[in-house]
């Protein structure tokens, strides 16, 4: 081993003690970043009923989280600002087909779901069934995402939008900086802001408009995101950009 | 909104259960998930002087939860297992070429990395000055991941193997599942397992074999693998099955 | 340089000498290549009203060719032994939505199909006028593609799967082999082909059951299939082997 | 089937047309395709010894081509020019580690190029022997590619940078639009130009400097190219926008 240059050690310094301090420390530190609003988007992850609706099959898991952040009244303002303000507006939907019974070896939670039908859709050449199921989008939300303009990905199917058109539909739009929230915080909102990380997008996490599995997971996913998004922000540092 | 299925409200009570206990219970109450030994491969993710050497530039972040684990033994254990066994053992290595020092925008841990020269490797094309960096295997492990068999991946660069080789040689081997472990827990880890779900294979996540920036962080890696992977196991576990 | 080994010289012989024949000769001669059966499925790129009716938009183009081959009775016949004889049959279809109308530069095909509507769907939270439509299937495989077993992944929105679930579908039922043809031959069916052996999975084409625009098309899309692919097949072949 | 739109017949018309006359007409024909210099990359894939010297292992397969295109000149004039011009140059090379000989099936082409060795690396950790070997770079172009600015990425393994950071590096230097060309025409550079078409790329073929097995590989590799490239240039017009 070379010897460890004396910048490391100021590095792991600040490291831990931004990580000794509340965990948004880092990257609320990185107060430089600044995105282009002529190439950011705002991204919602799931936006639909079985998480946003209280009689939703994943409410149960983490409605005292969402009603604790305010989050659904925080998405609705985070799609009209950016909408009001011209900014793209994507919507990433989870989704399963009658087909995607027939999959090997599931992880936990990817089991549960399976088994409560979350996010059941009947397609997928016709959605039969999909007005107002727990795959719908969450009704206050409805008339926004479906405006025309909103690009609504295909369904993702496991956690991330590796198997979606959604890396393709912002390049297609020339998209460079992502602003994100949604459901699940540590799940799908977590892969989303990996996957695009390893993609090359810019990524800011609203820590404000999502949800999670309980207070530790939500706490693991904000965490998570101080270390990997390019900042962590809540909704009002969002609407400040976006207005 | 319809009724939402008895079996939906079961399922988020086990769920929510899960959570209220020690974070490893969901996975591990899989018990159910046996790995077919034929098609099972042991991964391991950044094992580089960098995270496992006292001297290494990541050492400050990583090491007081390395050494609470007892990770490297277990990693060197693992291995030796593994190879005995005739289980085939993957390396996904990080390393960051010269080049990559004009990247744009990165997250905040990136730009600590990038800062401190963590991984650096002066290629690509001939690795001069590699031997004995922080990028270099370490030491106890290098006559056993330079064997000829060991696949060693291309070097991954963010925290994910979405730009490497590792899910194309998985493949090439007609591996299904993976067991694995390394560093950082929350970080390269947690990409790596949810990359390779994402891409269909199975994940056992091996919780004693890796290293965290802190136990917050570490407890974060874990609670999400217990939600994601096929199943968590401790080093004893992965030992009986790969024996 | 060092001395070009004897093999390489018998080597580019053997390669220079398949070329120059007819061309499917290069794969064909892999006679050795015999997919297991359990771990084999048939996939149909591509097949739409567009595509395989004489009123599709895309007929056109595609229309002499596919009938010079016969391949839309080839394709039905090959759906049908697949599901005969259980082997999973899989629908990568193409498909925009109206927001796919905002897209930056696109390729000369791409653009020309935007601009004729091929493959427009009203979606994508419901597929108001799906029916009958161009994207619509081909009406007398629908009864086939629609009984509930045949996945259909999401619409994929340029050539190749890159952007939809068939690798991830592939995998969750164990696939190893796939078995393809479809629409249109070296454009989806080509890319499709690269893509699923980028992700490390075999694949045979079937020469007789694709479509190309004009003759000069169809004899590239076999070429690079040739030298690609595991094995070209035509029809007979492939109901041999799924029979 | 609903009536084909009277736009549909004249695009098929065109389309048409296009293929019948010389077939990089399409492409040629979108002379309205300009791209930003400021966001435009120079790419070449596979400037290896085992292509482009006299004594490589694959110049029996497309010597005759080179020297007939004049391409081994024509990369080194687009090299120079773009290095000249600030227009930032990257090669996606190939190459194969003693751990790849381990794969299961292979397409006809990759298991000649295993039998022969082709492009085989002495690695991954250090590259012993690399100097001078079929996989180092073509002597004339090795000053350029070493000199610290052009970004290498890692070896391709298939015929595509589906597993290398191609795609990554060239978004964290905020590249839009790649100017290509390289080895082999209708294998890895057909492949780059699709994968990169698929991740919202636009892409320039330039048709003279490249290398097929034969005249009718190059063709088809021309006519894929003049369909799903942004637009097919030659050293001529690529060197005008790269000065």
């Amino acid at each position: 081993m070379k010897q460890t240059p004396l910048i490391a050690v100021a590095t792991t310094l600040a490291l831990a003690l931004s990580l000794a301090g509340p965990n948004t420390a880092l990257a609320d530190d990185h107060a430089g970043f600044q995105p282009d609003r002529a190439t950011t988007a705002l991204l919602v992850v799931d936006p639909q009923n079985d998480f946003m609706s209280s009689g939703g099959k994943g409410w149960g898991l983490v409605g005292e989280n969402v009603m604790r952040l305010g989050s659904n009244d925080h998405i609705e303002t985070l799609i009209r600002t950016a909408k009001d303000g011209d900014i793209p507006v994507f919507v990433s939907p989870h989704g399963y087909f009658e087909h995607d019974a027939h999959w090997h070896d599931r992880g936990p939670v990817q089991a549960l779901m399976h088994e409560a039908g979350l996010l059941k859709i009947n397609g997928p050449a016709e959605y039969e069934g999909f007005e107002g199921s727990g795959a719908d989008f969450y009704a206050p939300l409805k008339a926004m995402i479906l405006d025309g303009d909103t690009v609504i990905t295909t369904p993702h199917k496991v956690y991330g939008p590796d198997s979606n058109d959604l890396a393709l539909q912002l390049r297609k739009r020339g998209i460079q900086t992502v602003i994100m929230g949604g459901f699940v915080a540590n799940l799908c909102v977590d892969s989303h802001m990996r996957e695009l990380v390893e993609q090359g997008f810019n990524v800011v996490v609203v820590k404000d408009v999502v949800g999670a599995p309980g207070e530790d997971a939500y706490d693991a996913a904000i965490l998570n995101a101080s270390m990997i998004a390019n900042a962590v922000w809540d909704t009002d540092q969002a609407v400040a950009f976006l207005d």
